[in-house]
């Protein structure tokens, strides 16, 4: 079987449809090398989209490439509002192993990339995640610290926010985050409640950064009059998704409140599921070749 | 993609490796038309083996065929002891709709065969389950009524019992089950007691027969020195696993105890366990779309 990645760009453009259809022009343009464009997820509030597409290796890094300079051509920064932080036309750029491809791949993928996007396009590029160059710049929050307006007073002053590629000056397509990382599952979780302060509180509980479990996001929003706790799982395989929302379960129960029900934005492996499925009916010997499809070939 | 029955016969045997290498010899004969030995799984105790097959319809008939009249040449109902009921040296033999097949093709298929093994054998064929004639012949355990001795003495005399194809005497093979029906998953769950009993009261809870859920047949056993109630779930879209699960689970807490491990015996469909992880997480919006996997071809 070819070899696979997934990738996730984030473009800053939620409103205007044209602008949309020519990324996606962009990177159909790349069909016949293998590329195919999943899902586009498009926020007016936040005024953001996020494309998935699953490619071969090469093929994937030559469509977003192109798809990098039409947002480029068509985002201005400087006009640019939405509730979401940003910092470029092309905001963020994650390349994912999916099949026979490893993290290492991506990471060099992300390399020759950024190389070409800083060389060729003239913008800034930071290297992320697996791909980062310095340990203050795994995170994607830090490289986004003051967001666009803040980096472009900063970037030619601050040695520490010099690129990895590209020129260290802000035009109007800002600055692009390229980068490697494990499969991302975006859960949210509606509450039975209009109280944002609980989804909050469950929250900070549940994520890694304020003590929770070590491979989750989480937000508390309020979406649609409802109270939501959105999260990223980072690392399915070490931390669960059965493991997440039980423990958004209990937390609710304290609160009085349970869980309304849950959404999976974009994709998911199959394997997370099944994961979960094994776990609850608590299938001690499960084995993927217990699944009658995984034997069947042909 | 080439359509796929599943076929699961059952035969009289669980002690002779060598009458068991025998009838798998006979099914592997027919591999270069498709047709995959998937599992065997003996019982001593049972003195009972059921074989998994997947193959294109016709091959698999070709296959069971011949592996029927294996059985009848090694196996002499007139000796057989084992805990399982049975009537025939090959007991029962299901086809499956698994892909581009209806279930209207494997009752044909399962007519043919029958048709066959009466003419040339001679031995007696019963219709059973969506390929039954009579209404008091779609339940497997009626068919057994008073197993191989029983139905020797009644053959010849009865005409309730009277074979849908084949001579109405019974040889030293007995007489041979044949039909159709949707993919049967086999799910045991132990409990955190050595108290048969209550296995035996919770099985009677969820079980059709006793006024339990539509598609669930269940019995409580006692297996190495564990309460275990023994389920086949044979529609698991109209009954799904985690219903009776999550109704084994509030009955064992009504007598005190938990639900220490379950157990899938053989194979089950992707979708079963699909179903189950997406009712946990509350995942109104699941699409099979979602699976990554279900939108790569190659």
């Amino acid at each position: 079987m070819q070899p696979l990645v997934e990738c996730v760009p984030n473009f800053s453009e939620g409103r205007r449809p044209e602008v949309l259809d020519a990324i996606a022009a962009a990177l159909r343009g790349h069909a016949a090398h293998g590329v195919r464009l999943l899902d586009i997820e498009s926020d007016a509030d936040h005024n953001r989209s996020v494309f998935t597409l699953v490619a071969p290796p090469k093929a994937a890094a030559a469509a977003v490439f192109d798809a990098i300079r039409t947002a480029a051509e068509l985002i201005d920064l400087a006009q640019h509002r939405g509730a979401h932080p940003r910092i470029g036309a092309t905001d963020v750029v994650p390349f994912v192993p999916l099949r026979g491809v490893e993290m290492a791949d991506c990471v060099e993928l992300a390399r020759e990339l950024g190389q070409r996007v800083g060389a060729e396009l003239q913008i800034p590029v930071y290297l992320y995640e697996a791909a980062a160059t310095r340990p203050d710049r795994v995170n994607l929050a830090d490289l986004r610290h003051g967001e666009y307006e803040g980096l472009k007073a900063e970037i030619g002053a601050n040695p520490n926010r010099r690129p990895d590629f590209g020129p260290a000056r802000l035009g109007p397509a800002g600055a692009t985050v390229i980068g490697a990382r494990t499969f991302l599952i975006a859960y949210n979780v509606f509450l039975t409640t209009s109280d944002i302060e609980i989804a909050k509180k469950i929250a900070k509980t549940v994520r890694h950064s304020s003590g929770g479990l070590r491979h989750v996001k989480a937000l508390g929003l309020l979406v649609n009059g409802k109270a939501q706790v959105s999260m990223n799982l980072t690392d399915f395989h070490k931390t669960p998704i059965h493991v997440a929302v039980e423990m958004i379960r209990r937390e609710a129960q304290r609160y009085g409140v349970a869980i309304e029900s849950g959404e999976i934005i974009g994709l998911l492996p199959q394997q997370a599921l099944l994961d979960a499925a094994a776990w609850y009916l608590q299938l001690d010997n499960f084995r993927p070749e217990m699944v009658l499809e995984n034997t069947l070939d042909g």
